[in-house]
């Protein structure tokens, strides 16, 4: 099969790699039908992360279950299947109290070991548990194929901050960040009832995407100080729910000057910087971070039901479509900001 | 009226200084019965913060109502009030959402602009708004001083921690620091109901105090990777709860890595340490970080009913009484950590 391939920052090659078999009675194998390029897969390919020569890339996908291990027992050949971007049995603790990105036996796609997103084919292990059956009207319909690709990470991802951020009915909820990530924490802040959203960008056509989606109003984020003043006045004093979609030091800290005593900051950027954030500023105002990786796997059934039922639909975000052997040419893209993000058609 | 000056670190002294008097008239004026040092006040004892020459010192005081502004409403001369550490009007939105600590009108005691509640009087703005009146059958009851004093700031801050770190029925609950404020925060834990306490120090005697409060088991806290080790085996990989009461980058970084997936650490130690936290740490795990300092204005009558009730008595933690032109023997005493906290008589 075809397959995205890591060779070294800036140097992303689609070559033939072998077919994955069935190595667990509980795998499957799943054809991919189409992919996508994450912002997170941009810090190995810009070597702020540690990845290795001939590791596998990608770990957005959607598609067709092509074989089932014996002891696969709610998945069929056929089946059309989301995955979240990280594997998991569904059935430990962890992932009952749902943090299932914490499984005792999680495992995330691409690297050395696992199959990536970005290829024609992926072993899945622990299918049962890993992916999600896409339920009627949805499965056969291929006009919702980039929309199914979404749901594996950016829409649960965004969705996830505004769960931590705690947005409920009548509150304001900043976002911090225009990335596909961000546009589709707007879409999350509206699902959990804000009143109000205010987005935080610097991209006048992102932002545009964020009116779309349900921003109220658009802050243009080149200057901090200029958007912690304008936001502590639109809101008297800060928002009670600041979602952070960036994963920066500066992106960090101007989160937490944007939220209001007693708020909270839901981060879902990977914080790639460690450094110094405003631990003062939490406590005195009692600020509260709550962040993490998406458990997208909680998530997928709620969003699968939505996009069934006629809701919302993220993918404005997608503005550049290639195949699969010109996953390249999205790298530099997304890298060079000139695509928000890209999907991949794998096959039909 | 004789008063705590702040000098130069190490160097604290009671004066003489001019009896304050009503400025505005919301004020009251409060003569002190009973003051406390405060961990918090080490940082400048130390040079950690800075504090000037000639400035007041201390934050906690109860004592009776000698003279009320014709503005104030609520109180009378001779009543019996307990103060909480920072004043407010304990009407403006922030207070209204239990953030008294942000109220628009918030002040701290002491430094160069306020009376410090380590001296013979205290003028109190807002006194409608600050002070709480101690209820029957407390008032009146000079054995009970001691507890009233400790409700001003330990007590109300150890019971933020478990607060902020989401404590409820059937949780196990970690408490980082044997500190006043980590042995009321074990009070904390328990009157939200933890079905289990474990509590993390390095002091033998004050572990036992730990242990008098309701902590089910004692972990020392010398080697941190044997702690996280201990902690993560007690409780299957982590503590839902974990409450920070020590403000180091080292405690605040144990207490994430005690935390479960998807865990909460309420963090209520100053942190005097902005370095790296462990982000990513809290991003893998979902853990999340909400702490800040505890309103205790919000939380006095609570604490006061429970009192009255015959509940918690927190004097354990008061292994020194002192009067208050000793105060210089009770930093020295606090600093050197030959005791956990000082009472100061200041009147009958």
């Amino acid at each position: 099969m075809r397959a995205g391939i890591f060779h070294a920052p800036g140097n992303v090659s689609v070559e033939t790699v072998p077919d994955p078999t069935i190595e667990q009675p509980t795998d499957a194998i799943v054809r991919v039908r189409r992919a996508t390029v994450c912002g997170s897969d941009l810090w190995s390919y810009r070597g702020v992360t540690k990845w290795e020569d001939g590791w596998r890339t990608g770990h957005e996908f959607i598609g067709v279950v092509e074989e089932a291990g014996p002891g696969v027992r709610d998945l069929e050949c056929g089946d059309e299947v989301v995955a979240p971007f990280s594997y998991c049995d569904n059935t430990c603790e962890f992932c009952r109290a749902g943090v299932q990105t914490s499984c005792v036996h999680a495992g995330f796609w691409g690297g050395n070991h696992d199959d990536g997103g970005q290829g024609e084919f992926v072993r899945v292990p622990m299918a049962d548990g890993t992916l999600v059956r896409v339920p009627e009207p949805l499965a056969g319909d291929l006009s919702k194929l980039a929309a199914l690709a979404l749901i594996t990470d950016v829409v649960p991802t965004g969705h996830h901050a505004a769960v931590r951020a705690g947005v409920r009915p009548g509150v304001t909820a900043v976002v911090v960040g225009d990335g596909a990530v961000g546009l589709c924490a707007v879409l999350g802040a509206r699902r959990l009832g804000a009143e109000r959203v205010i987005a935080v960008g610097h991209h006048a056509g992102r932002l545009e995407i964020a009116r779309d989606f349900g921003a109220d109003a658009i802050v243009d984020a080149r200057d901090d100080e200029a958007v912690v003043a304008r936001v502590h006045e639109e809101t008297s004093g800060g928002a009670q729910c600041v979602l952070e979609a960036v994963g920066t030091q500066p992106s960090m800290n101007l989160a937490i000057n944007l939220a209001r005593p007693g708020g909270t900051v839901g981060f879902v950027g990977v914080p790639h910087t460690v450094g110094a954030i405003d631990l003062r500023q939490l406590f005195s105002n009692n600020v509260s971070l709550a962040g993490g990786v998406a458990p997208a796997r909680a998530y997928i059934p709620l969003l699968l039901d939505e996009l069934a039922a006629g809701g919302h639909d993220a993918t404005p975000v997608l503005d550049m479509t290639v195949p699969l052997d010109r996953l390249g040419d999205g790298f530099v893209a997304m890298d060079g900001r000139t695509a928000i993000k890209v999907l991949l058609e794998v096959s039909d």
